[in-house]
């Protein structure tokens, strides 16, 4: 047994049993292990931002971390941005970074780079293997540090010797942690100062975002009047028909204001107080009224499912009976025009039961979402850390995770075209994916920043800057040179039609809906 | 005048009026004065490793930087491979990122990251700028540093504050960076070991190896019987009928071995002694032999064409006739089967004068090299770090730099995927850029290597972990479905006559060669 087998027979004992990878020369033993060992199932994506945002999906859909592989300083670049955003959904996921042999790394060779420089602004924990006998050790380590509570990213890097050398364990898993348990006094304060009847907003974020931290929080609604809600952008929520319906935050910091305006009690459940996304001149970014008490009922690394539960408790609502979001009859004009709020009510019409919904339609979608809270339940994945382009790739993830339920991507054209390579790995891999391409021909969202930050231009050079027009993309020609089935649409009856079609039918889809 | 506006006019002043772009919210600013002072030209990549890559080729063929403008940590972190290929190009680059205004940087929004974390490992240069009133200053600052002999990577980073605050000042240009000179003691004890009658080779790096730097290699090799070479990988080199002619060191080491077998003095202009681009079991990483002396002629922050001059006029070659390329009859057969030899020669045949050739064929392209040294006089350009995908991106830039030439992109599939957005941008500006895509549908050179390491294996899943035919990609329909004429062939026949057609024609072209 080698390196490359200790490493792999570690992780899978570990529970790891998906790769997402784009391997090279220093990854190849790892690669020949793959024949050599069961139980670990590699996954290609042409680019690493695919590998890196497909398990940052996994992750939120298995609750478990996939590993990935990449190929030296280079290839964790390329995945890096996915990786921010994974950071910022707490997914847990184990990098593999391929190094060059450690007799090689003094020779300054065309490939080498400061790996660990680029591994460390979004890994929580990082480690090189020194030989061949420890990998498989540092491997468990890895994956116990990915799920430290809520979730990390671990990169492992691995010189090439470390990997061909001659190992002889297989390191058993280490014990998984759990969430720390909100202190009594957290929970007690709360109840006590809600209890006081001020105005209160819950503001929930993670694993309480899931159908049993819900119940809680929407009986503590139901007994006390509070409003629960969740951030802008949250990297998965369980909701549709049956489910306790949250308020969203909304994206533009005005309108976060207005929300919350009248709130005296601000209650964090695994989030931060709200702050807008971007500054602009002459707005706040600290959204929260300032007369506002924050309390903080748990915190990220706690569990915050067990702290509502004793918050309903303590508030006397454990046996409120929650309110539940019904289905309502949704209002579609199938002879009036394609645009963003006749895709979101078509897509709420079909969406089967147990969908998962990656929403990245960005300025299309984002007036348009309450429209699938009554939609069949379903779980909705967020962008999370702001780098576009990630959802294609997560959804791909989400889909090899939960190979049983249709997978749904709304997606901006600007922002598809990041890591349109997502498709062929859905291809390849038969992911039950529909992708819906929001065709605005732009950067719809900049050209409404450009003059929220007061820096309006009628000039061209800049209007040219968010114009997707010049040559147009062909979404339907990209998918299928992906060897992904795609149709374009321009009117609501004929995306009705698709998407319908589409919900029916199994295996990766496009539909590029020209709004 | 605001802060964007005095970074822009003083980025202007001192010489940089190309902007590759791919902006968020945090560079409105920059974006809005892009219509109000005129002299930047700013080009849209649809991903951010085109614009980095773009850069790198600018910069190559300019012989000066361009900027980028990038959008936050995680936009700068997706053209981070492609900055550490232009960092191992010593290609100058003034990278503009914008950041979150100062005020909200303690928030910890979405979007917030380690962005100097993610900017360290590739900038020779990082400066945050702390007031609109230095923006100028900060900029006439970054180009300076990115001039440094022989080309740094500058990265200032750009709180929206900074651009959206007033200024008053255009910063004028600072002294541009001369390459030092080479000691006169280096050039004496090369001349001295040179004259004992060694055999020695040559090996030159950056811009000794255009023309003037070429002629005067030539002159000491025919006086002195020296072999004079280049890297594998080198940024650009000037080749071709009427210039002196150098070896290439192979890819593999046991070739480089073969190649400097008996070499008893190695002579370095501006390189690194050869080392192996990966390490393998059992094989050396330092390729030159044992016994071998190295001697420095110029470092690479020396001038080396100084330095080639002055050698030969201490050996006495100053007049010597050096040795040019004369075109030679290549050999097609036409009715031959369309393979990566029919390939080159076609290419070979058809090149216009003063092309430039881009070529990352990798497994494909490497024994066929020679051939293209007796074509028409061009520059041939390299991927020079190792992160494959960059070439389509550098040969953007290349265009953008040389509107008057031919650019022609030689691209493997596998490496073809990571950065195909740079498509568009060649369609969008019109580049004449001709891509020839060796389609043979795998990452060949790692099937080669998975041999080559030792880590043979004849298992369907490591197989699968270099095969691009399921689903095999159309590279007809990715072209079109970013506004690019495209063309398939499978014969040498078809080929040639589409090959012959995009050099008479302008404008972006792909030509799927299936082989």
């Amino acid at each position: 047994m080698n390196g490359a087998e200790s490493l792999l027979r570690s992780l899978i004992a570990s529970g790891v049993d998906v790769c997402f990878a784009n391997p090279g020369t220093s990854e190849m033993h790892f690669v020949a292990a793959l024949d050599n060992v069961k139980g670990m199932r590699p996954i290609l994506g042409l680019f690493e931002g695919v590998v890196t945002g497909a398990a940052d999906g996994y992750a939120r859909m298995a609750g478990k971390p996939a590993s990935t592989l990449l190929h030296l300083g280079p290839g964790l670049a390329n995945g890096l941005a996915n990786l921010h955003n994974a950071r910022k959904a707490s997914s847990p996921i184990v990098n593999i970074v391929g190094d060059h042999a450690s007799t090689h790394q003094r020779y300054d060779a065309p490939l080498s780079s400061d790996l660990v420089g680029f591994a460390r602004p979004v890994s929580a924990w990082i480690h090189t293997s020194t030989s061949a006998r420890t990998v498989g050790a540092d491997a468990a380590r890895a994956v116990q540090a990915s799920l430290e509570w809520p979730g990390r990213i671990a990169t492992l890097v691995l010189p090439a010797d470390t990997a061909w050398d001659m190992a002889d364990t297989v390191a058993p898993a280490l014990p998984k942690p759990s969430p720390a348990t909100a202190p009594e006094a957290s929970i007690d304060l709360v109840a006590k100062r809600m209890r006081s009847g001020k105005k209160t907003v819950i503001l929930i974020r993670g694993k309480a975002l899931e159908e049993q931290g819900l119940r809680a929080a929407g009986k503590i609604a139901e007994q006390t009047g509070a409003r629960i809600m969740c951030d802008t952008f949250f990297p998965r929520l369980q909701r549709g028909v049956g489910r306790v319906k949250l308020e969203r935050l909304p994206y533009f910091a005005e309108n976060v204001v207005d929300t919350l305006t009248g709130t005296e009690l601000m209650v964090l459940v695994g989030a931060q107080p709200p702050v807008s996304f971007f500054a602009y001149p002459d707005k706040p970014s600290w959204l929260t009224p300032n007369d506002c008490q924050i309390a903080v009922l748990s915190h990220q690394h706690e569990d915050g499912i067990a702290a509502l539960e004793s918050l309903a408790y303590a508030l006397g609502a454990e046996n409120a009976i929650e309110r539940l979001a019904e289905r309502r009859p949704i209002q579609i004009d199938l002879n009036g025009k394609l645009d963003a709020s006749a895709i979101m009510r078509i897509v709420a019409r079909h969406l089967p039961e147990q969908a998962i919904v990656a929403d990245e339609s960005l300025s299309s979608g984002f007036a348009h979402y309450d429209v699938t809270a009554h939609a069949a339940p379903h779980d909705f994945l967020n962008m999370t850390g702001g780098s576009i382009g990630s959802m294609m790739a997560v959804s791909t993830g989400a889909g090899i995770a939960c190979p049983d339920r249709k997978v749904v991507t709304l997606q901006g054209d600007g922002s598809a075209m990041y890591i349109l390579q997502s498709l062929w790995t859905q291809a390849r891999e038969n992911v039950d994916v529909t992708t819906v391409i929001y065709a605005n021909r732009g950067y719809k969202i900049l050209t409404n920043e450009l003059k929220r930050v007061g820096a309006s231009t009628d000039g061209m050079a800049a209007a040219s800057m968010f114009d997707l027009t010049n040559p147009t993309l062909d979404w339907v020609a990209l998918a299928n040179g992906m060897g992904v089935e795609a149709i374009r649409v321009e009117s609501a009856r004929a995306f009705d039609a698709a998407f319908a079609s589409a919900m029916k039918q199994r295996g990766p889809r496009v539909i590029e809906a020209v709004i």
